[in-house]
């Protein structure tokens, strides 16, 4: 085991810290460390926080850590960026301990981007996480702006998805039907003293109520319940976290918890070998001297896309067949 | 050389339609066809029209080819439907029909949708106009929603791209910079006898001058003109089509053509490689047994993702490792 893993698992922060920045970087080894990290995960609750810009994510999720650290749990925060550049390691806890009473390092802040692809976002922000609970953490908490829909597939990785959602969003309850509903495992109305609270309540229970949304629902009898918060204030924070607990509690009696691990699982080897298959071709086609001298034989109809491709992924295709050695 | 792509290349607009199914249902010989195709390509102009809902590109696309008819040259249009299922033969040529004076086959209309995954339509569409243009159609008019990101990637692979913008669309205007001002060749502001149009054209002007957008600019000094059209009545379809042959030749005289080519079947090669690449890695995961099997060693933690990943992909590496016996 390396020092940095060893570290890391006797609760340094600094430790983590570092690992965290070997994930995103995709630094050499960190996929080792990853590795070593696994057999020691399966102990932390996963939370996604989502919703548009101004719905009051990071104050509510601020409190709810700052709760979750009053009753002597650990907490540590990932905070989904991706447009604007990587924020570094200087944001650590700060975010947190401003608005905190705990001010201790226990929980743990990270702000992440997309340096390269959102895909490569994703796998990073799945491998924060396995750090997270390694490290010990009894709460993990993924937050996103939920623009995209390489952000729903981020924060979809949660155990429980809270969707929060400002007053008096009409348009804006409409525009949840696309990809937000579906995750959502329950709603907060954030800044519910605000006029309109009360009617987008209202028409969020209504749409539950017609059961839109809900994917793969037929294993699924959980309704997703309306949570009324004021993080500001800090009123209906308890709530909110009761309804988490719920939730967590529901996965856990129906099994489901499990299942999801599962499809998360498989899910993520699919990326990960497409990821490594695609770097692999690149590589081979660079060896054969590059795209371009294919291209001159398709723009001179001595061969055509078809064909390269077959060219291409013939020796592969071979490979795949020929009868397994071990 | 089959029956079928002898009578394609005969002129028979039945064998076209059918070499057209068989590209979107990708049925058995379809990479065949369309590789013995290509040779008989490249003299085709292909002609990209997007827009939102509501903007005429319909009318102004069956005015357009009516036009080309008129004047002697032969027209293929493929409309892309991403959302409604696809709509079958029955509707071949009867929309051109009605509207044209033509009345023969020589336009030849086809409307497809993604069977599949959107990926996957984006290539059937490339091979759709790889059969009109071994076919002999002098033009190609590739007609989209232009709704998403999918949509703009089969549009921008026509060598001119024309943006309809409805008028007084001040907040489209807004819109249009999030991806479809970047490909714009030509912009036209169609029902410019409506309220709003002299406006609309203004603001796009403005735009314009100010130099946003033009992915790739700095080989590229051509400057989107603004053509005002009212298709339901004709006026300004001759204009439009002036510009679109401004645009080509401009293509031509500055080696643009050639080399934007070049770079659509780069793209091309690389999807279809991940594609076949994928499709592999499937099966060979099947024959491993499936991978539940790898989920349940990682539930177990006997095992993690980036170790089952190396396992899937090192036979792979090994393979292309190992020195080419070419």
């Amino acid at each position: 085991m390396s020092d940095l893993v060893e570290d890391l698992l006797a609760g340094e922060h600094r430790a983590l810290a570092r690992v965290i920045s070997k994930i995103e970087d995709r630094s050499p080894g960190y996929r080792e460390i990853v590795s070593e990290l696994h057999r020691h995960t399966g102990s932390a609750d996963v939370i996604g926080v989502t919703g548009s810009p101004g719905a009051g994510k990071s104050t509510l999720v601020d409190k709810v850590a700052a709760t979750y650290r009053e009753r002597g749990e650990t907490v540590g925060v990932i905070a989904i960026d991706p447009s604007s550049p990587f924020t570094g390691g200087a944001v650590l806890g700060d975010r947190i301990r401003m608005g905190s009473n705990a001010g201790d390092m226990d929980v743990f802040f990270r702000s992440m981007s997309a340096r390269g692809s959102l895909g490569g976002l994703s796998t990073a922000t799945t491998d924060a996480v396995t750090a997270l609970d390694a490290f010990g953490k009894d709460r993990v908490i993924i937050e996103t702006v939920g623009a995209g829909q390489n952000e729903i597939d981020i924060v979809r990785t949660a155990d429980t998805v809270a969707v929060l959602v400002p007053p008096d969003s009409g348009d804006d309850v409409q525009m949840l039907k696309a990809g937000i509903l579906e995750i959502a495992d329950l709603f907060a109305v954030n800044k519910a003293d605000l006029d309109g609270a009360n009617r987008t309540v209202q028409q969020l229970k209504e749409m539950l109520h017609y059961g839109q949304g809900r994917a793969g629902s037929d294993a699924d009898d959980w309704e997703p319940p309306v949570i009324e918060t004021i993080a500001d204030s800090g009123e209906g924070v308890e709530e909110f976290m009761a309804a988490v607990d719920d939730h967590l509690d529901y996965l856990d009696a129906s099994g489901q918890r499990e299942a999801k691990q599962r499809s998360r699982y498989a899910a993520e080897i699919r990326a990960l070998v497409r990821a490594d298959t695609n770097d692999l071709l690149e590589a081979e086609l660079a060896q054969r001297g590059g795209i371009e001298a294919y291209v001159d034989e398709i723009v001179a109809r001595e061969s055509d896309p078809y064909t390269v491709t077959e060219e291409i992924v013939a020796p592969l295709r071979e490979c795949l067949d020929a009868p397994s050695q071990d």
